[in-house]
C-alpha cells in the first residue's frame, strides 16, 4: 500500500490518528531511503505536538521492532527478564541487579546502551573494566546467556534498525521528549531481546527527564500497555531521582560501588535496596518464587551469600574484563559547604553535566569518556554537615577540568537551617 | 554568530521567541546547505504549532529578501505599485488591473506565479497567449517596467531563492497553512520587486485557504504590519471567494473573458468590479489621485475607453504573445442541474480541482497545463435555475477526463428551492 507523505504528515499534524499501514508506511519507507528525512522530521515534530493514542503507539513499536531482528532464546528454557531505566545520575543498579538474577537461574539477555547528557550508561561503565567488551555477535551474545544467565551486549545494526535512524533524526530535531516516541523506542529495543518479563525503573525528579512522579506514571503506564499488548509481563517502578543513586558518579567509580555492595557494604544503601527491589520483581516474574516477598529474601541472601559477587566476576570475565586493573584518576579536588545545615535539595541534572566537564560523559554520541573521571557524593539529601565538610570529591585525569566543575557543583546544591526529610526512593510499584 | 540547531528547534518548540540573529542563521544555513532540511523541516512544523510574533515575522521575512537580489527601480520617476492576491479559482484580476494602472501612469513591475493545487496562477493564464513568455533577464524585466508601465515576470533564482527553498520544502512537510509563513514568503517576494506600495487582496470562503473572513482579516492584517514595518503603503482586501470568480476558470478561457471586459462586455460583473477598485486603490496609493473615489472614476474611464485593452495588447505584444492566436479545446462537455431553484452553495476549492483534472492545473509544481482546459460557470450563486439547465460546461483536449470530472462537478454545487442572497464580494478594506 502506498500513502501521500505530505497528507500523513498533515493528518497527524491535524491531530488524526493513524493506521497500522500508514505507520508502517512512514517508517519503513524512511528506513530504506524512500522517504526523506525532512518528512520524518516534520512528521515527527507533529507527533511531539499531537501525541499519539495507545493503539498508533503499539503500531509504531511493532513496525520498529519487525524492522530488524528479534532475538530467539526459546532454546533456554528458564525465562528471560530484562530491567530498563528511563536514565539517572549514578544509577548503576543493573549492574548489581543482573548477577544477582542470573545466579537465581533465570536469563538477562541484557542489551544495555550508553550515556548521553546528564544520565549514565551501563555499557560505558562496565567499559571502565579494562579489557570488558560489548561488542560480539548475537550468537556469542546467545551462548554466553545460555552458559552464564546474563550477558551484556550494544545495540547492534540488526536490532530496531529503524528505531535506530529515528532515534538519531530526533535527537537532532528537538523530538526526545515525546512520550509515545520514547514508548516505541524503549519498547522495540526491549521486545527485540526475546524476552518474557521486563521490570521499568522510571525515574522522576531533578535528575530525571520527567520531572514530576505523575509524569513519570503516565510514562510508566503507556510503557506497560505496550509490554501487555505484546504478551509480556511488566512491573514498572516509579523512583525518585532528586538525588544521585548512592555515592559515586562515573564509570569505573560506579563500578567500585557496586563492587562494595556485593562484598557486604551498608553504606551504599540506597543503591542497594532499588537493586535488591528490581532483582526481586524480575524474579518473581520469571516465575522463579510464588510472591514478590519470597523473591526479595532470595535477592538479599544472593547478595549476602557472596553469590552475587561471584556471578558478576564470572560474567566480567567471560567478557574479557579484569576487575582487579579499575583504573583510578590521576587528580581529586573537592568541593565543601559553606555553611553548617542539612542537604535540602539537589539540582541533579546539573551534576550530572559536572560530570560530563569531568570527562565522564559525553554531551555528543562521539565524545570519548574518561573512565576514571566521577564524583563522589559524601552527603545525600537530608544529612546533616558541618561548615567546611566536604560535599563533592571530583576525580579526573584532566586538572584543568576542576575550576568550571567547582564552580558549576557549588550551585548544585542547598542547605537548608531545619532537618529536612528525604523523599522516599521508591514512589509507587505499578504491578 | 553561530546556534545549535537543536537547541533553536527546541526554543521554538516550547514557545520561545527568536531573535533576529536566530532567524538569520536557520535561514542562510539552510540556504547554504549547512542546516540540513530534516532540521528545517522540524523547525517548520514547530512554527506552525507555536507561531511567530510581528518582531520574527519581520525578521524573517527581511532575512529572505535579503538572500537575493532587490530589483532597483529607483531610475522610474513615477510610483512602482503591485497587487497579490492570496489565491483563488477564475481570479484573473491582473490581467486586468494591471493594464489599468499601467495607463494611469504608474509601473507595475509584477513578478507573478504559477497555479498550484484548486489555484490558478497569472504566469499559467498568460502563457496560454500563443508567444508570450515570462523568462527574462532582469534588465530587460526593467526595460518593459519603464517603457510599458507593465510587465509580468517568473521568479528568478535571483530573487528570495531561500524563500524559493523553505516554500518546496514547506510544500512536503504540510507546513504550507502557518500564518507567518505565508506572510513572509508573500511579503518577501513582493518587497524584492521594490515596489512603493502594494494592494492585498486575500480571499475567504470554499474556494479560499482561510475558510473564514476573519482568518483573512488576520492574516491581511499581519501582512499589512510586515508592509508598514518595511516603509511600503499597503492596503488590503478581504475578499469573497465561495464562487469563483467571473464565469471562466483555466488559463485561455479566463483570458477570453479578461478580453470580453476589456472590450466592453458588463457580463462578468464581479471580475470587472474587483478590478477596478484593486486598480483605483494601487492608482491611489501611487498619488496619481487625491482620493480613492476619483482613482476609481480614472480607472473606470481607463477601461471604458478602450485605453486598458490597447495596454494590455502592447504589453502582450511587448512579451512576444499573439492574442488573435489564443487556443481553443477540442472538447467540450455540460453538467446540468438536476432541479429547478436558485444556486445557494458551490465548493469552489472542488470546483479549482476539477479544472486539474481537465488538465488546466496542476498537482504538482511538474505537471504540464493543457492551456485550453477549464470550465464555464453558467450560473451564480443566488441565480434561478431551471431542471436541466447548464451549470457548468467543461473544456480539454483529452475527452477522457469528463467522466470523472463531470461526476465531480455534479457535488461542487447546491440547488435550493428559495432564494439565496449571494455574500458580497468584498466583505472589507482595511487601509
Amino acid at each position: 500500500m502506498s500513502f501521500l507523505p505530505a497528507e500523513l504528515i498533515k493528518k497527524k499534524r491535524d491531530g488524526g490518528h493513524h493506521t497500522r499501514e500508514e505507520i508502517e508506511f512512514l517508517i519503513l519507507e524512511n528506513a530504506k531511503g524512500n522517504l526523506p528525512d525532512y518528512q520524518m522530521a516534520a512528521w515527527l515534530m507533529a507527533v511531539f505536538f499531537r501525541g499519539m493514542n495507545a493503539d498508533e503507539t503499539h503500531a509504531l513499536t511493532e513496525v520498529m521492532l519487525h524492522s530488524g531482528q528479534v532475538l530467539d532464546f526459546s532454546n533456554i528454557s528458564v525465562a528471560k527478564v530484562d530491567k530498563h531505566s528511563t536514565g539517572g545520575v549514578g544509577d548503576k543498579t543493573s549492574l548489581i541487579l543482573g548477577p544477582i538474577v542470573a545466579a537465581a537461574g533465570l536469563a538477562v539477555p541484557m542489551i544495555a546502551g550508553r550515556g548521553l547528557g546528564h544520565t549514565g550508561g551501563t555499557l560505558d561503565k562496565l567499559e571502565s573494566i579494562p579489557g570488558f567488551s560489548i561488542r560480539m555477535s548475537e550468537t556469542r551474545f546467545h551462548e554466553l546467556v545460555a552458559k552464564h544467565g546474563l550477558c551484556f551486549m550494544g545495540q547492534t545494526d540488526q536490532i530496531c534498525p529503524a528505531d535506530k535512524k529515528i532515534y538519531a533524526l530526533r535527537d537532532v530535531t528537538a523530538t526526545i521528549e515525546s512520550f509515545p516516541l520514547i514508548c516505541a523506542s524503549i519498547m522495540s529495543k526491549k521486545l527485540a531481546e526475546g524476552i518474557d518479563a521486563l521490570v521499568l525503573d522510571v525515574k522522576y525528579g531533578s535528575g530525571a527527564f520527567m520531572k514530576t512522579a505523575s509524569m513519570a506514571c503516565d510514562l510508566a503506564a503507556a510503557l506497560k500497555d505496550i509490554g501487555d499488548k505484546a504478551g509480556k509481563r511488566v512491573h514498572a517502578f516509579i523512583t525518585n531521582m532528586d538525588q544521585p543513586t548512592g555515592h559515586f558518579m562515573g564509570n569505573a567509580l560506579e563500578v567500585q560501588e557496586v563492587l562494595h555492595i556485593m562484598n557486604g557494604s551498608r553504606e551504599h544503601e540506597d543503591t542497594r535496596s532499588l537493586s535488591l527491589d528490581l532483582a526481586a520483581h524480575m524474579i518473581f516474574l520469571g516465575n522463579k518464587t510464588k510472591s514478590i516477598e519470597e523473591a526479595r529474601a532470595l535477592s538479599e541472601e544472593i547478595l549476602v551469600s557472596g553469590r552475587a559477587l561471584r556471578k558478576f566476576e564470572e560474567v566480567v570475565a567471560a567478557q574479557g574484563g579484569d576487575l582487579s586493573q579499575l583504573p583510578k584518576a590521576q587528580f581529586q579536588s573537592t568541593v565543601k559547604s559553606p555553611q553548617k545545615g542539612y542537604l535540602s535539595a539537589f539540582n541533579t541534572e546539573s551534576i550530572g553535566y559536572s560530570c560530563i566537564l569531568l570527562g565522564a560523559g559525553r554531551l555528543h554520541t562521539s565524545d570519548p569518556v574518561d573512565p576514571t573521571a566521577g564524583l563522589k557524593l559524601h552527603k545525600k539529601l537530608g544529612e546533616p554537615v558541618e561548615s567546611g565538610e566536604n560535599i563533592f570529591t571530583l576525580y579526573s585525569n584532566n586538572k584543568n577540568t576542576f575550576a568550571e566543575t567547582e564552580a558549576r557543583l557549588k550551585t548544585c546544591f542547598q542547605i537548608s537551617e531545619s532537618p529536612f526529610v528525604a523523599p522516599t526512593l521508591i514512589d509507587r510499584i505499578m504491578i
